[in-house]
């Protein structure tokens, strides 16, 4: 028997009953595979806020670094969103990133067929579309300083962000990258804007270092403005993305909604080690929280990435995902994925038919 | 008889030939309207490189300067990418905007009903597009400092940028957006990071105290991750956007490739007083430079633009428009928007066909 020790982060919104859903499936996976899984739950975002007056509390952070992986589902809400921002939810989400070290995020944006008319974009243009995005996540302008809003001398005030990479940086994000298209199709293409901006110039120096030693990846470089086009151009050009920090927001999301249905769309926040965070690209929508309406594959896909990057499980892994499309493929529908003539689900009944499979 | 210099800044790669084409059309629309138009040709880019040495001679800025209005058509090619920044094409674009104070950039994305099939999204998504995107575009991290690459005392190098935005800077380039959008649907979306960056909370602060002045104007806000998605989601939501210069430079190409057709797009830079600037959206293309293959569209209606903002002839920017419109309804194309059953033009022969309207 394997034993893991988990940390939930429900948070949230719907962040608690796709929550529920996602630890049932585990717990099925887990007997079919013989492994044993420990889960504790900690508090993060609004939920922490409200019970604590803090978005991340220290015993939290700590609870997460004891375990061998972190699930989290959402964070945030209407109601902290006047509060000043170091003590609104997505302040305990940047801090968990920072605290972990969690430097790359792992963001696919994948057709499946079976929601291909999901997208907004025609079939030719999105069919087959497999990308995936892979984000610094711990550098650049989210955590860059100086930072903050000062007065200048004629009074005025001044709002003032700093974007910063170090060699290191760069390198440790493009060595996570070249891996990455290694195990895909082989292409990476480096995302900047260094016909603007020096940061961007060491970022493409690094990139084009590291090329050398990855001689079997094809390597390219895309302007940002120009990479949102080609987006919606021709997705199916990419394979392996690497990017920056608030690039790799931008760009992450926009590809997301290349499919149409972001509540399919799981991510990886991993580190040097120790463990990694996993998550639904999706938000906490407030609005449909507590109505059983949310879809929880994205949290069940998040799941999987766990089993198989943070926990060298594929098989278990290859489980979850292959019974996700079987779903889908019988026509199960949560309300944001539906369309004529499926079955529509609730998030419990989802993960109902899942478990079944 | 109402007399204008007229700057004209050919640039590179398809510059030139698509530039011939709008003057052509400038001087019948004048001939029209009783307009006089003196035009002075100056060099910018890498014609001004291979020239001068320098991407922005003095003379041309001095010509810019004494003129009524400046049309640029495109810069840029492989052959001065590998040069070090500051002499690169671009920076003679980004001296432009800065020796000019041209701090408003209007980026329009509107389907044209004859291109629909053009766009790589379902045309119910994309029908009715028009949207305006206002972006600053002489502050934020285009111009911030400090800047540059740096050693730190580890002798590891560190590449930085700063964005930064002053109360007076996002307040000018907020009333251009909140009178933009009264001239339009009423509808204005600025586009934002609060949620992480300071910068961008003084933004939006001042974006809704701009707010009271204009009561007839619908303010919302997006973060521009979220942005970038609702373009692709659901376009038709945008009326006017406003947004900093580099969430700008990402988010109007974007919503420019909606369109399908960039070949099409025009756009204008814009001061407090003295001549804007007026150029297509689209690149120099240097692999078709020469070939009289490239549309001449999108220059022509920059100078429509021109015509409109920047003298102050709306009859003649409307003939333009409507002119260009003709020709798409009767047929003709270029290569780039060319499709089964229809015209296929030279860059030449299409200003032609709009001349004999
Ligand atoms: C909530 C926010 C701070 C966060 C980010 O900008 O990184 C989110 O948009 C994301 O992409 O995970
Ligand atoms: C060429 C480049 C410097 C420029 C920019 O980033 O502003 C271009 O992308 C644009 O949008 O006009």
């Amino acid at each position: 028997t394997q034993n893991y020790r988990i940390t939930l982060l429900p948070g949230d919104g719907i962040g608690p009953e796709i929550m529920n859903v996602a630890v049932d499936v585990l717990k099925l996976v887990g007997k079919r595979f013989d492994i044993q899984f420990e889960f504790q739950t900690a508090l993060i975002g609004g939920a922490a806020i409200d019970a604590t007056g803090e978005p991340l509390p220290s015993a939290t952070l700590d609870m997460c670094r004891n375990s061998d992986a972190v699930l989290l589902a959402a964070i945030g809400g209407y109601k902290w969103d006047s509060l000043p921002s170091h003590q609104r939810p997505e302040a305990g989400l940047l801090g968990l990133r920072a605290g972990l070290e969690l430097f790359a995020n792992l963001r696919p944006a994948k057709i499946l067929p079976q929601l291909i008319d999901a997208s907004t974009l025609k079939r030719e243009v999105v069919e087959g579309v497999d990308i995936m995005v892979v984000r610094e996540l711990t550098g650049g302008i989210y955590f860059g300083k100086p930072k903050g809003i000062f007065a200048t001398e004629t009074g005025e005030r001044r709002g003032v962000n700093t974007m910063v990479y170090t060699e290191s940086e760069i390198d440790r994000i493009g060595r996570v990258a070249f891996e990455t298209a290694r195990k895909r199709g082989g292409k990476l293409c480096s995302v900047d804007k260094a016909n603007v901006l020096e940061v961007s110039q060491l970022w493409r120096e690094e990139m084009n270092k590291l090329a050398s030693e990855y001689p079997d990846i094809e390597l390219s470089h895309l302007y940002v403005d120009n990479a949102a086009m080609q987006l919606v151009r021709a997705p199916k050009q990419f394979d392996t993305i690497v990017t920056g920090n608030l690039f790799g927001d931008i760009l992450s999301d926009a590809a997301a909604m290349l499919t149409g249905s972001i509540g399919m769309l799981p991510s990886a926040s991993l580190g040097a080690s120790g463990p990694g965070v996993y998550e639904p690209v999706h938000g906490s929508a407030p609005d449909i929280a507590g109505l059983d309406k949310a879809n929880p594959l994205a949290q069940i896909l998040s799941a999987a990435m766990m089993l198989r990057y943070g926990l060298n499980q594929p098989e278990a892994a290859d489980l979850i995902e292959n019974g996700v499309l079987q779903v889908l493929q019988q026509g199960d529908r949560t309300g944001d994925i539906m369309s004529v003539g499926m079955n529509l689900l609730g998030c419990r009944a989802m993960g109902d038919a899942l478990i079944q499979i």
